[in-house]
């Protein structure tokens, strides 16, 4: 292979595509704006968001771009870094099984920047831009080999720069080589430490990801120098931060055969916490309702995974909600002791005595004999939930396809609730903001979009 | 050791440090800012400036901040990526050997936005977080490990970013907890890649990294939530970036014992181009001295390293002056052709046809049984110049420690000549500058300084 050819040749693939004649593709980025903006919405009185803000206002600039359930605008940079962490804020947005991470809450707030700040941006060009976004996350998330995120690095800023931009860049109409000098760009910006996880830090990843690939594409407007070839080589992205050879077999294998945004899909949450815990939620819900549990009687709850199958799940003693939304203890104790698990218990308040005094009695497991189903998502992946009470009887329940992930995929009816909910404080609003996202077609419907954020 | 220790200890050191009472330390730092400033206005009409600036007035937003050498003023962040920018450009800038990289141009960026948007920032109070800013670059350099450069980071950015957070925080007397966090939302923002070396991309590494720095110090400010411990554990940035066990055996060892800035000190440039190849550049200049060579008697040039010593090198076949800062090929044939070795020959003009024809005769090799010089910088390092003419007759020059690094390092006066050369467009202002630094004291000396910019 020779040696500029990855970074070429993903430009050539993206530029050839022309995801707005795929149907399937075209409803599914839909539905991944109503997530987006619901999972936005849902997040708009984070306290992370008036800190974001006064830095923007010490600032100042021409503000331009709504940031979404604000009622403001900022520049273009600004709204990206303030999106992107609005959409990640709750850890309640999207996530995509080949990314291992947050593909829109990063792709969309530039775009949406790029779309404010451009003349004359179709709404059906931004959804195929959405999609060509998804599919280098996704391809890339493949490539990059698992290590990547098991060494300490959080995929959805890593990886998310070089996303968006490439987005952004479709959107714009780039060139084959100013394509490849923005990929270059985004990727000599490629951070982000997992270590960040359970802190504000970790969803303002999602905007600093968001804010360096509008940085990027802004230095190809202005032709700034750069290499065309940054993916390449084993002093290129995917040799420093991952397995140039994997890349190379894979990043472009039967491209356009699908898109991934369509399969295996985006996986939308019905809980406002990390994915690796969804499964042990479905699991503990599925106990509480089928029994009713005395926290004196529970002896121990066992929580079983494959080896490494808990590694995003950092908190094992939160002591807030918002730690909480990588604690798969928290989730369990809260779901068995019947506290809901919406927005309301994820926030940075502390967590209550009588979840408190469960978690010592909960550990986790790792069984690598026991057989994942074929549909389990992601590949590979179950959690098994243990309850031992004091009688001596036990209680398990096994999840392999937690709702919300493909093959047990929300339906439109059900983000449709999930926009509501997040919109209950402006009534009617979902509504307007449904209609206008199913029909989003053209220049005008992408202006009435960005005056509804 | 603890989980935790590094980060802590990092923090602790700093904040335990006064620098300003060391005056060796303080003059160092007073020769490292003029000689940032010579860089940077000799750099003033480097074409990436304009290309730039045409970014940040689409932004807009509250100028406050000088850019150096550009009659005008831009906000915080957007100063900080044009200062470094501009004081990288030519690659005139110095290096630390302990940094594999140029530490001034970004902490000094970093500094004068934060110095130019505080209030009483005292002139001797940025000496010593300049200070600081080399000791944390050079001993991150150091217990990195040398595998991070060579595997394709960039050590300006990758480390720069964290040195330069440093700095600013020490200039804002942070907090234990304070400076933590800050070295935290930094190491989450460490990226760089060295492909990016020979285009207009690898200055801005520089200006990316003060930008970032700052963003990692308002996020404190605001009181964001953000990781204490981001050095440590396996997770954590020198177990991902490069080798933790060898970073917490060194990254504090002796410290406060002597000043990195001091020992081994600065290197200032003598030549606007990668100090890589300043040794084949002394070498060959010497040469040219001594004989007087005529292109076309000219057999063959071999330039001799040890293993590795010209990865910096990349450019073996450059078209342009710019590239031709890293090809260690064109800055030998330009001395030996009797070109100046000035900013003038490092443009992004073409290579003129005569230094062209001579290129395809020069080649490296490699040879590890030569005994490098005690005196080497960096360590190890070494030059062999051999020049084979027609007539059979074969001249060689070795250089260990090119004139500017330290143990041949440049004097004050030298330094001043470096100044002048660059302000020769305003006369009297090298003048005036270098007063207001070598007495740069008080936070009045401060504003002086900055309107001086």
């Amino acid at each position: 292979m020779s040696e500029n050819k990855l970074t070429k040749s993903l430009a050539e693939r993206i530029l050839q595509s022309r995801p707005e004649s795929d149907e399937k593709a075209m409803f599914a980025a839909r539905m991944g704006l109503i997530d987006y903006l619901a999972s936005s919405f849902a997040g708009r009185q984070d306290t992370g968001i008036a800190k974001l803000l006064s830095i923007i206002d010490s600032e100042g600039g021409h503000a331009v771009v709504p940031v979404v359930g604000q009622d403001r605008k900022a520049g273009s940079r600004q709204a990206a870094l303030l999106n992107g962490f609005i959409g990640h804020a709750l850890d309640y947005d999207d996530v995509h099984s080949d990314v291992r991470g947050h593909p829109s809450t990063v792709i969309l707030p530039a775009l949406i920047s790029a779309a404010a700040t451009s003349v004359a941006v179709g709404g059906e060009r931004l959804l195929a831009s959405y999609i060509l976004g998804v599919e280098t996350m996704a391809r890339f998330g493949k490539s990059i080999g698992s290590e990547h995120y098991l060494k300490g690095w959080h995929n959805t800023y890593t990886l998310g720069v070089i996303a968006a931009a490439v987005a952004v860049a479709y959107l714009k109409s780039f060139t084959q080589e100013q394509l490849e000098k923005t990929i270059g760009f985004a990727a000599t910006q490629s951070s982000g430490l997992r270590n960040q996880f359970g802190t504000e830090a970790k969803p303002l990843h999602a905007g600093m990801a968001a804010q360096a690939a509008l940085l990027a594409v802004s230095l190809t407007e202005v032709d700034f120098g750069g290499t065309r070839t940054a993916l390449d080589g084993k002093n290129g992205f995917f040799g420093v931060y991952g397995n140039l050879e994997l890349a190379e077999q894979t990043l472009l294998e039967d491209w356009g055969q699908s898109w991934k945004i369509v399969e295996p899909g985006l996986w939308f949450k019905i809980y406002p916490f990390c994915s690796a815990a969804h499964h042990a939620a479905d699991a503990a819900v599925r106990l509480a309702e089928q029994h009713s549990f005395d926290p004196k009687d529970i002896e121990q709850i066992d929580i079983v995974f494959p080896t490494g199958g808990d590694a995003a799940l950092i908190e094992r003693n939160p002591r807030t909600g918002e730690q909480g939304r990588f604690s798969v203890e928290y989730v369990t104790a809260a779901a068995i002791l019947g506290l809901p698990l919406s927005v309301d218990s994820f926030t940075n308040a502390p967590i209550p005595k009588r979840v408190l005094e469960l978690l010592p009695r909960i550990q986790r497991s790792y069984d690598d004999t026991i057989e994942p189903a074929p549909n389990a998502v992601p590949k590979g992946r179950f959690t098994i939930v243990k309850i031992a009470v004091k009688n001596g009887e036990s209680y398990s329940e096994r999840v392999d396809c937690p709702r919300g992930a493909p093959g047990n995929a929300l339906s439109l009816e059900d983000l449709k609730q999930k926009l509501e909910a997040s919109l209950s404080y402006a009534p009617g609003h979902a509504t307007t903001l449904l209609k206008t996202i199913l029909n989003l077609r053209s220049e005008m419907d992408m202006q009435t979009l960005l005056h509804q954020l």
